[in-house]
């Protein structure tokens, strides 16, 4: 019985054979007075798991198994745990762990932690040794702040994504101002993308969606979308200059992306936000692209714990759903979802599902 | 008699001779109804002038007079003036017009007008094609938007950088917040990292002067710098990570520049905000070198007329006086001035004097 030390799980031994992926028992680390075991019930699939074990951000710690836009049940609560209650719905997202001493942790920065930061997965745990492991498994063991109540107005399949990808989506937001009266860009409709446009509209911007096509046009509209920007189309961002408060850059690549006419469409002061991480090169910047509009850029990185709250209760209150496709989780349909995520062939996000089946 | 339709002063005739100075006449604009004549008595030496007539920013319009850090008198004002009074003594700083209209010029954001902008020398007004000639001369011919009184507690000589280096100091400090309780750098110290400490201080921050060896450390500290940290030294950015509000970057040259190193001493959500233009090719920004603290990068251009008046005030309520050195306007002087300025041979600016000897 792999409760209450182990837990089982797919993994991936390393880049070279990243569609192949092999169900193991693995160590999970020790229980920890403030920690929650979870019983997986659906996980999302999100860009990080493919760049992770196919080799795109380096090297990593195999045998992996990844995953981090989880939902499940809460199994076992830790004696000093007033998070979580024993037996609630719960979902973890890409961070299981930080300091939660520093300036940084006890100011909703947790997710900047300068002291330690440990991913979901592939991060080893300083005393053991233990490397962990995500949620393409039937369980994890997080410390509570880093696990979330669930509303039960969500069904777990369509929030599983929004544990990374929509948390990814909405801290730039909330952190940069969308709201009434401000006018966003959401550029790149993926899986972050898509709830980019979602919670922005909900949080009252005047949203756009901007991708390379029009592809997507419809979508985004369905999605919130106040209006929809081609780039492939000449004069694209002339009818915008110096009109965007806020543009969250959501793209997974940044081949071929001239962010001097992106940026040309900044008011004064507006914030240009990356939260991919290509795995190209990154861009020249001069100061003098940046000097007509004094246009701010940055980067954002997760979300804290408090914006997952209330992001999970944004989508409660206005019935926000991830737009995901289903697969069972297994050999195959790993494999398959591999595949199709590397050529971007998916809308915009898929769930894994079928746990109870796989692993009781 | 030069005035009221001409004006005499020091042009150079292009980049291969930009040491070389011919006292001329030159026309003015014609005379409108919010126009101020300024008689000068003194201007500011500034880098631009130096980037401009050496080829360093590429071609310019030649024949050129540079030079805007203007200290003068308003001999004549338009029928229609209203903020400034003839006979008073003002300063003209380094833009002359923009549209007054747009969104930006109603919100304090005139410096990034994007209907137009005319610097003051070396831009051409459309309707007659003159080219603005600047400070370097007996006169310049001014909107009274970009005139500004001058308090009677600050000197000529001393104030007169403060017109472009000093508000391009002050505006990116008040913007991003410098004030108490806040820690700030200022990045290179010349003629705009010298108010950029002072004003920082001023302001009531924590400022730390950043320069690459302890040649300037004294000077720092008298100008108000509570620390200073010598890039040149092993491990300088170690004891400030995740630990500054603000850093301005003022530095003339981006050569041999590890932005990363500078980015990690920023706190989460930190601006590093440039407002030198190297002459240099830009650097390479990957989004993974700004999201362990999810740092702003941003330029700033000049500042408003109502960040002009406020900086004036601060200068003049408490005590504050530009670091110059007198030269007196001639050939051989603005020579001089230029091989030292292409040195760095400055501490921290020239003033020119002398006007009344050269132009009656």
């Amino acid at each position: 019985m792999p409760y209450p030390d182990e837990a089982e799980g797919f993994q991936v031994d390393g880049p070279n054979s990243y569609t192949q992926f092999h169900k193991r028992f693995f160590q999970l680390k020790p229980f920890g007075d403030y920690d929650v075991d979870v019983k997986i019930e659906a996980c999302g699939i999100c860009g990080s798991d493919v760049h992770t074990i196919s080799g795109g951000w380096g090297s990593q710690k195999f045998p992996l198994c990844v995953g981090h836009e989880i939902v499940g049940t809460a199994i076992r609560v830790g004696p000093k745990v007033t998070l979580i209650k024993e037996g609630s719905r719960v979902g973890v997202g890409a961070q299981s762990y930080s300091c939660g001493e520093c300036k940084q942790c006890k100011n909703d920065n947790e997710t900047y932690c300068p002291v330690q930061i440990m991913d979901t997965y592939g991060a080893e745990w300083p005393e053991t040794g233990i490397v962990s492991q995500g949620g393409y498994s039937s369980h994890v063991r997080t410390h509570e702040h880093w696990v979330f109540p669930i509303p039960d107005a969500l069904d777990s399949v369509t929030v599983a994504p929004m544990l990374c990808a929509g948390l990814t989506a909405y801290s730039p937001l909330v952190r940069n101002g969308a709201g009434p009266g401000k006018k966003v860009g959401i550029v790149g409709l993926g899986g972050i993308g898509h709830f980019g446009v979602m919670f922005a509209k909900a949080l009252g911007a005047e949203v756009w969606a901007i991708s390379r096509s029009r592809a997507k046009e419809a979508d985004a509209l369905k999605l919130g979308a106040d209006g929809y920007i081609a780039t492939a189309e000449e004069g694209w961002e002339e009818p915008h200059k110096f009109s965007f408060d806020l543009i969250v850059n959501c793209a997974n690549s940044s081949e071929g992306f001239d962010l001097a006419r992106y940026l040309s469409m900044m008011d004064v002061h507006g914030r240009w936000i990356s939260v991919g991480l290509p795995e190209e090169e990154g861009q020249v910047i001069k100061a003098q692209n940046l000097i007509s509009n004094g246009v701010l850029i940055g980067a954002s990185h997760l979300g804290s714990r408090r914006e997952m709250l209330e992001m999970l209760q944004l989508a409660a209150d206005k019935g926000l759903k991830g737009w995901v496709e289903e697969i069972a989780i297994s050999e195959e349909g790993l494999k398959e979802a591999m595949l199709r995520m590397k050529k971007g062939d998916v809308h915009y996000r898929f769930t894994l599902t079928g746990y109870e089946k796989i692993f009781g």
